[in-house]
């Protein structure tokens, strides 16, 4: 290979780290890759590193030690976030969104793969400090959600299912009550899907009374799974009183009239509880 | 802000355009993003297009005229998709995969971000010339990749639940008879979860006999859309007389014995017949 000029080591540069997220690069595979000197690299990651902050483009950290090297963080910045959520509760607010029964119609964005990339990045930047090992959702609609998430942390997602499937070999199963149905539904999850001891972030895409929340929560234990936090894209205002005390969440549903077609959502204010368990 | 050097706005250009594959940029956008000329970025792009050519990181493609401006195209080059299904087939092959009844145990696989944003890329180089406007799979397991295929794609995501839910509004609902478990079974899309005449490509994650991808296809007919390819992760070889006769696999399980705990699997050899409908 001829040799490449620091221009052309930049764009390889760049598309790696960003194609990967949270991936560990050492110093020599980009060396190898690229076919320069690990010190030539190590300055070519210095002007990546002070573009991307520039940009807003997310963060690149060192990694020191024999085991080190590069990642790139998929962080965003606080004012981004902000705009872009207004933005989202701006969307969610709009009145055709109403469908019988006083529930959103929300697929259209939340399958929508600019978004979601958006919004798995900020529940990264939420949680990044808590390292979780898997990212767990319960089917259906917070699976493209979770699976966005889970690429910006780059750890594997595991999905509850609604009933144990003849596919996965054995299972454990827990009853709960869905808040929006007040019925006693069962979620289960293959027994090899989660190693038992593992660190968890759950992610999913609304919650109301907290009950299908606390029915994964109460799923983990018996995978002895530490809960590190809990995300969902929207939050009911009403009932306050959720199952689950500590989560965060992107928006809050303030009121929603069916009769009126008024829907009132607005990005989510942390209050002072931490959100992190 | 300071004017940036060509380094700095490599950087720039590789990482907006990686991280927003499909996506259409024109030159005055990146023009304002990097505050240089419209002619300079050019003169960049040229740079960025050569260098991903070169490390096979996908294709920049130019659109010529006033609405134009460049697109990421995250291709893959045939001999290293090549690689990575045979490392793919190995995986699934592992002995200890086997569940009770003669299934695959896969999840652990195609849930994991790094595998499944390769394979997303894979079925956009395989079906990048269709063009579709949605990308469509049916719950539960094929989500993931169905999601990563919509990326690259930068396309929505369309959900086929298997039952009617509630908070979609009016749905279509349709029988099929899936041969896994030759049972008659129900699949559902909400009425606005598509408009009428949509260009569709459908994605999921395996298939036998090929009923629910056929019953796929007949919802698809009920909202008029024309389904432009079929795409799965692991196709049976048995039986070879399938219910749908365009798709195209990745792999391809040509025998698996419960008892010997054996299984065979290999990437998929395209026959003659186009699998683009």
């Amino acid at each position: 290979m001829e040799k490449l000029k620091r221009t052309d080591r930049l764009v390889v540069l760049s598309t790696l780290l960003t194609k990967n997220p949270n991936a560990l690069f050492s110093l020599s595979d980009l060396a190898t890759i690229t076919g320069a000197a690990k010190s030539t690299i190590s300055e070519d990651l210095t002007i990546v590193k002070e573009v991307f902050s520039l940009f807003s483009l997310g963060e690149l950290s060192s990694i020191a030690g024999a085991a080190g090297g590069v990642v790139y963080k998929p962080v965003e910045h606080e004012e981004a976030t902000g705009e872009f959520l207004e933005k989202l509760a701006e969307r969610f607010s709009e009145p055709d969104r109403i469908v019988p029964g006083g529930f959103i119609y929300m697929t259209d964005v939340i399958y929508d793969p600019r978004i979601i990339s958006r919004i798995g990045e900020i529940f990264f930047t939420k949680f990044c400090a808590c390292s979780p090992d898997y990212i767990v959702t319960v089917e259906t609609k917070g699976i493209p959600i979770a699976m966005m998430t889970a690429r910006s942390f780059n750890v594997p997602l595991v999905i509850i299912r609604d009933s144990g499937r003849v596919t996965e070999g054995t299972s454990v199963s827990i009853n709960y009550v869905s808040g929006s149905s007040q019925r006693i539904q069962t979620m289960s999850l293959s027994r090899r899907a989660l190693p038992t001891g593992a660190k968890v972030l759950i992610i999913d895409d609304f919650m109301k009374g907290g009950g299908t929340a606390q029915g994964m929560h109460n799923l983990m234990k018996e995978f002895n799974a530490e809960v590190l936090g809990t995300g969902v894209v929207i939050a009911t205002r009403e009932p306050q009183d959720k199952l689950i005390k500590d989560y965060y969440a992107l928006l809050e549903l303030i009121s929603i009239h069916e009769l009126s077609k008024n829907i009132l959502i607005k990005p989510f204010i942390e209050n002072k509880e931490t959100f992190l368990k």
